[in-house]
């Protein structure tokens, strides 16, 4: 079954390629309200595509913002497990435009990459399974499994309607595990396995002292500068050895276990000063960098601001200094928790002289983490090395994907996180490409994986 | 001799007040070069002004930029002193214009006020010294005292090339003490003797750690984070309780005798919260926020920058953090030595992981301070009490003065800061104004003065 499905695929992959483009050039820029219809369109593209390629229910479901498409196909048997497949639709604006080389929605092949605005995110990782479910039910007729398709257009905006339309509908959208290619290797032709994210919570706080900018001259020595209040707070808030001082920051933290520090030490690693720039990696005591980076949590400054930017001096105490920090956590810590205990830290460390106003950030997230040996993943990692002839590497990540927590609350299912995006595709940047062969192999990755997964 | 040219002043008050009104309405707005020829015909006015008064010396000296008018009259013999007397004739551009109640090159009076572009800073106060130059000789046909005089046309664009034209014409400036009427008195009607101003140095640096604004869950926890690496630079550089925390910056500084806290607890105080908004004032562990501001040694943040400033959230770590900083330095300290300090702070409590540039400010300043129990300040004090009714207050201010310690190192001279504006004249503002009853007992206290002085 699998020889004849990778079969079909590759003697059709030169149509697959021009619906692909075809799919490539419609502008969902979901983002952009002159784009409405073009969202649209896309939706329907997608919809009709299930539709053709054998799913019998195929649903445009409405929500405050851009549709999402849902499709099932559950005839594989009770024996058989059910996933639920889920992508996007929507791209980012392509601006700046004249950075481009080919247009951003005329799909253009050079060097072996296919060239467009959403070719790795998410156009062409999501184009892969419905190829794939396309070779199936052409070939076999049917799916080597329950499939439940969900794709939805606003993942570039925040995924605005989602969580409250996954959780309206939990029946419809229940599974036995998710798959998500929304994601990448850590380099061409590694295969590679995310099984953890970072949650994230953030926060903005104000300390204000004077109501206006004051003569430094006049009034240094009276009043509290705000920008120096500011300093020695946050100073409190982290060692310079990077451990976070919060008190109860790290009290719920999931101890990170010998057998996956020898994971992520087998993970191909970066020499993050040569990839950044920084003079030299540095990382929380205790931690190499790696595991920093990829299991523990961290607090960062992201903006700070006070007084006057321009060029040369100005001779003044500013009114206000304001900090932006994020908090992105691991598996134990709660979002909330954790938000409250930074702002009893600022509280507990406000300076003499200022006050203090915060504004918690509405959006946060719970970290994400699979065990890497759950029988859904060691397929995944099975189907890639079979596919590209490598071992997997497994990978926690620091960034954070609240869809995957999302599915991982409300349905409380594995989340396969199977990404066939590489460093070199320049994603929400101009020049957006993907390679044709991580096209090829990726579906033939997917049809190993369904049909392996069918008997766990 | 004193009841004479007094009562001329008084005779003559509305041919000088309009004689101020002409000065007034002309531009000389020394910023901007469309004021050029403004700037030239408002020093030429004052040139006349002088020969007319009676000066048979009288220069227009040309700079790099524009003129300086130089006076003298040096008949009053060996056993009178001389004095320099330093003003400017050039003004602040009057911006915003729409918040002007009558025109800023139109002189207005309403209410006891003078309102006009330079009213106080520095026309009106450099036109009562003319004018009783002008009764002086006009009733007596001599002045008591040698007198000098300097009035530049670029003190609001910092006196660029004064330093430079006193110190080629040192001679030609010489004088035994200094006399400047370019201040202020801590409250209108009461009189004010300005015996001290700080000095000050700056210089801004940037902790740079990755090449761009990075990915906070990507990097976060493999990188240095400039902004938290800022936040502990600057932390270390003053404690909470106000005290700078800088390796010698107290070192040379001369200590606060009682006599002079005493002077400074009887001068008029501010409710530094009340004042300026702040919830509380806070002041050097053991000195008074009064004492601090006036002759305290001060290290403020005057900017501080890094990473995101928008609305909402940007997970970013940022590639730079910024500091702007200033010190205000009381007598006995080096602005260059004091530079060098915090240069050597700086690069003493570098963080790991980012590098620094630092840019010196390159202007700079000593403090001044003069005896308040010298001949020069108490004849100062008599006058002023003579004329107000009121004993004068003694206060040094955190501000700084370039031209007072130039003509304090130049010449080493007491300098004596005879100001007669008031915290109402909106100075640098729309609606400048000068109260004219201030106008017209300023120039009784300078005949005063002027008659004191002689037997010094």
């Amino acid at each position: 079954m699998v020889d004849q499905v990778v079969t079909y695929l590759q003697q059709h992959q030169d149509t697959y390629i021009e619906q692909l483009k075809e799919f490539l050039r419609m502008p969902s820029v979901s983002t952009d309200s002159s784009h409405h219809q073009d969202v649209r369109n896309t939706a329907e593209f997608v919809a009709n595509f299930l539709s053709n390629a054998g799913f019998k229910k195929v649903e445009v479901q409405e929500t405050e913002g851009h549709p999402l498409i849902f499709a099932e196909w559950l005839e594989a048997g009770t024996n058989a497990p059910t996933v639920l497949f889920y992508g996007h639709y929507d791209v980012q604006p392509p601006d700046p435009l004249d950075q481009w080389k080919s247009q951003p929605f005329e799909p253009d092949i050079r060097d072996g990459r296919l060239y467009a605005r959403g070719a790795s995110d998410d156009k062409g990782q999501v184009f892969m399974h419905l190829a794939v479910f396309d070779a199936f039910f052409k070939t076999t007729g049917e799916l080597p499994l329950n499939v439940k398709v969900c794709i939805e257009g606003e993942e570039e905006i925040g995924s605005a309607n989602l969580y409250q339309l996954l959780e309206s509908k939990k029946e419809q959208f229940q599974a036995d595990f998710a798959v998500i290619s929304d994601s990448g290797m850590v380099a061409n032709d590694q295969p590679t396995i995310l099984y953890g994210l970072k949650g994230f919570t953030g926060l903005e706080f104000t300390l204000k002292g004077p109501d206006n900018d004051l003569h430094s001259g006049m009034y240094g020595g009276a009043v509290r500068n705000p920008a120096m209040a500011m300093a020695h707070l946050l100073s409190t808030m982290k060692s310079e050895d990077e451990v976070v001082q919060i008190d109860g920051f790290y009290d719920q933290v999931e101890p990170l276990e010998d057998d996956e520090r020898q994971l992520i030490q087998s993970a191909p690693g970066e020499d993050y000063s040569t990839s950044t720039g920084a003079p030299e990696a540095v990382s929380e005591k205790g931690y190499t960098a790696k595991e920093h980076t990829m299991a523990r949590p961290t607090l960062e400054i992201n903006g700070l601001y006070s007084g006057y930017q321009g060029e040369g001096t100005k001779t003044i105490i500013p009114s206000t200094a304001t900090a932006k920090l994020t908090c992105r956590l691991v598996p134990g810590q709660d979002p909330q928790d954790i938000q409250d205990l930074v702002v009893q830290h600022i509280e507990n460390h406000l300076p003499a002289g200022v006050t203090l106003s915060i504004k918690r950030e509405p959006l946060s997230a719970k970290a994400y983490r699979v065990d890497p040996n759950h029988p859904f993943i060691t397929k995944a990692a099975e189907s890639l090395q079979e596919t590209f002839a490598k071992d997997p590497v497994f990978v926690r990540m620091g960034g954070s994907i609240p869809v995957v927590e999302w599915m991982d609350s409300l349905f409380d299912i594995p989340v396969v996180l199977l990404g066939f995006g590489t460093p070199d595709d320049r994603l929400h940047s101009p020049n957006e490409s993907f390679p044709l062969d991580h096209l090829t192999k990726g579906m033939e990755t997917i049809v190993h994986y369904w049909s392996k997964v069918r008997s766990v």
